[in-house]
């Protein structure tokens, strides 16, 4: 039905709706990937679903995480969230998802949420689980070893537990955070910091897939390393090379040299991201 | 001490000592292998364990599985035979075949045995698991989904269990063998047979990782993609594609077309391998 008298440069162009900010959380193996954080020539979480977003949608926002994942980093409820104009029904912007992403990705859930909404910005508390597989690494079964270090000290319980109540309440973690300055900060515009507050820090033993030990932190933000830093700071109590007292001298120093190695990334989980 | 009337040419070389046949047990994560048997150009299970044999004594013996497991099958306890004449205490050799082994094979025991042994001729009894995890495909978890086969069908639990009964006994399993002829005889020597004995085929729910189904079936022997076959024809009595009572009709028909699908590799374990 073309009316020459309205030719098509002068048509209105259909206005786009405006973009509906939306949320999903996703579960993910990370042994494959190069960590959360698109990078060029890498295989990344985040690239992956930019990726899907725009064969899905035509639209590729670049999704914002609740934080980055370093590469074997494995999540269990990471959150994003973008800002998307197509209108998709949630159910099948998940579905469609997920008949793309590698099946080592999967979308938990989705949700369109207010504007204010944002990933990073809006989280209030984070937990993480590490876990341990105790005895010779070398014979660690081979269903575990992408989801635990496999530790080869004999590691006291006791010191574990005494050594992870140092970490309650709110502490400068500059001591366990990896050297980069830029990570050492919060995005969410106040100055600089590195203190955070820890709500809850404790070990358990899980025996339905052989014997681990799981370290359990919430808090409301952490810096880069510092769960891996505050694990190989325990392990190094539980071996005995230091006591878990000396932990409140090594928060106080300010210097990553006083703290313990840094837990290797496999046996690390982000377990949920909480928001108001 | 060279002796010039002794010329080396005629000195008497140190006797070897005779091969000893040794008995290891393994399990591996199947995903990143071209199944078991060695291939030229590919990775598979028994090419890793040859050269890391080779790597430690200096002689490659083709280690003898048990059976062969497919591309993408899992071991709890897979057994290999092969004779070695360096003398190596058990626990020598298996630390170093874990120390060279990729993390997704690992040794469980290394015994020396009488040399009447050989992990398939000597094999009374197998057990193999399948895995399935119902539910959407599409939602399955990525810490299970190389474990299992996230199936998409309502499987009816009373059908199943129907179905596994009737594979209990002596039977003729040409109808769930694979086509390949080879792959239906029995290499200990008699003529060729498709008759194999079924002990125990039983279904149970395991919801330590997630409600999982899993299949447990003991038998004197297997054909070729046999677990696999039965399975698939379980799957179709338990949505309805057929009866559990025509499973006796498709033992009887012996042929491959009357029976179900293929269930995929994935979910398959061989549980364990048991000798006289």
């Amino acid at each position: 039905m073309h009316d020459p008298a309205q030719p098509d440069l002068l048509a209105e162009k259909p206005l786009s709706p405006p973009p509906q900010t939306w949320k999903l959380t996703l579960c993910y193996d990370g042994t494959d990937f190069h960590g959360w954080q698109i990078q060029p020539g890498a295989i990344t979480v985040q690239g992956e679903l930019q990726n899907a977003l725009g064969r899905i949608t035509g639209e590729a926002p670049l999704p914002q995480g609740s934080g980055r994942t370093d590469a074997g980093v494995h999540a269990l409820a990471q959150v994003a969230s973008f800002p998307l104009a197509a209108r998709i029904p949630a159910e099948s912007l998940m579905r469609a998802l997920n008949r793309i992403l590698p099946r080592s990705v999967r979308i938990l859930d989705a949700t369109v949420m207010p504007d204010s909404f944002h990933a990073r910005h809006s989280v209030v508390a984070k937990t993480y689980e590490y876990r341990i597989s105790p005895g010779d690494p070398h014979r660690c079964s081979p269903f575990l070893a992408r989801y635990v270090y496999a530790c080869p000290w004999i590691l006291d319980q006791t010191a574990l537990n005494e050594s992870a109540a140092h970490f309650l309440g709110e502490h400068d973690f500059l001591s366990f955070a990896a050297f980069d300055p830029d990570l050492n900060t919060r995005s969410a515009g106040d100055a600089p910091s590195t203190i955070r507050t820890i709500f809850s820090s404790t070990w358990e033993q899980r025996s339905t897939e052989g014997d681990l030990l799981v370290y359990s932190i919430r808090g409301n933000g952490f810096l880069h390393h510092m769960v891996r830093n505050i694990v190989g700071t325990m392990i190094d109590a539980a071996r005995g090379q230091i006591t878990p007292d000396d932990i409140p001298g090594i928060l106080a120093a300010r210097s990553r040299s006083a703290a313990g190695p840094t837990a290797p990334a496999r046996g690390l989980f982000l377990h949920s991201v909480e928001y108001p």
